[in-house]
């Protein structure tokens, strides 16, 4: 195992993908999903149908929210990758500030769990769980919360 | 890489699992987990405090909301496992059907995505996030999901 490299690797592989949805673009940001990923998101149905093209337009779709001169101010806290030479796995805090195009501002984190597999040397995620907890007292998603580390 | 046979050592542990919370046995049920593994939960903070004991005291309430008489039916659907011979990945949509202690039935699918690792030649569970989506026109979390497959 190798997994000092393969981390550093995945870390840089997340500050591209994070670089990318702050530019809005999705073409890029979409690049370390493998083509048939399976996508478990923050809202919508219990997973996406398999396919590097539900990542496509979901992240459209989110970014087509925002209002068209907005700062989108994305970052990922904590970020833990745990890696060997063919799998690996991270997760981290993911954070978004930014105006809505309601005029609202999205202030927000979620908890991102992403699994990877390395094909052909290229590390891609195959598998990605995106939420936030509940309230079961309210039923309400709690989209209000900080990671123990907030910044 | 020996894929199968460590795939299929997971699925066993799995089941093992699911037995042990059928039988509200909260020991049993945690032996799966790492010393120090990180839970983000369907319900309640981001993130619990690392280490096992936050596992073990969130099972135990979990198990506790049940009405004393309760059959636990809990099942993991469309369990799907990726492995090599040091690390893992595995995801499924978890259902119970249980009859609360308010008399209520639960009867609630969520996603679930596991993190493994091998230490000294047994599969532990370094992370594990759980979690429903929500309804962002609502903000309710939304705990009438069924999967595509349900059976």
């Amino acid at each position: 195992m190798d997994a000092k490299d393969e981390t550093v690797r995945i870390k840089a592989l997340l500050a591209d993908h994070t670089r990318a949805v702050r530019n809005r673009d999705v073409s890029a940001a979409i690049e370390i999903y493998a083509d048939d990923v399976l996508i478990f998101d923050v809202v919508g149905p219990l997973a996406h149908p398999k396919g590097i093209a539900s990542v496509e337009e979901r992240l459209a779709q989110w970014l087509s929210t925002f209002a068209d001169y907005a700062v989108i101010d994305f970052q990922l806290v904590d970020v833990a990758v745990t890696a060997d030479e063919h799998l690996a796995f991270s997760h981290s805090f993911n954070h978004v500030n930014a105006r809505l195009r309601t005029g609202r501002i999205l202030d927000m984190y979620w908890r991102e769990t992403l699994c990877w597999r390395k094909h052909h040397g290229e590390w891609k995620i195959m598998h990605s769980h995106s939420s936030v907890p509940f309230d079961p007292t309210t039923g309400m998603a709690s989209t209000g919360l900080e990671p123990p580390s907030r910044p």
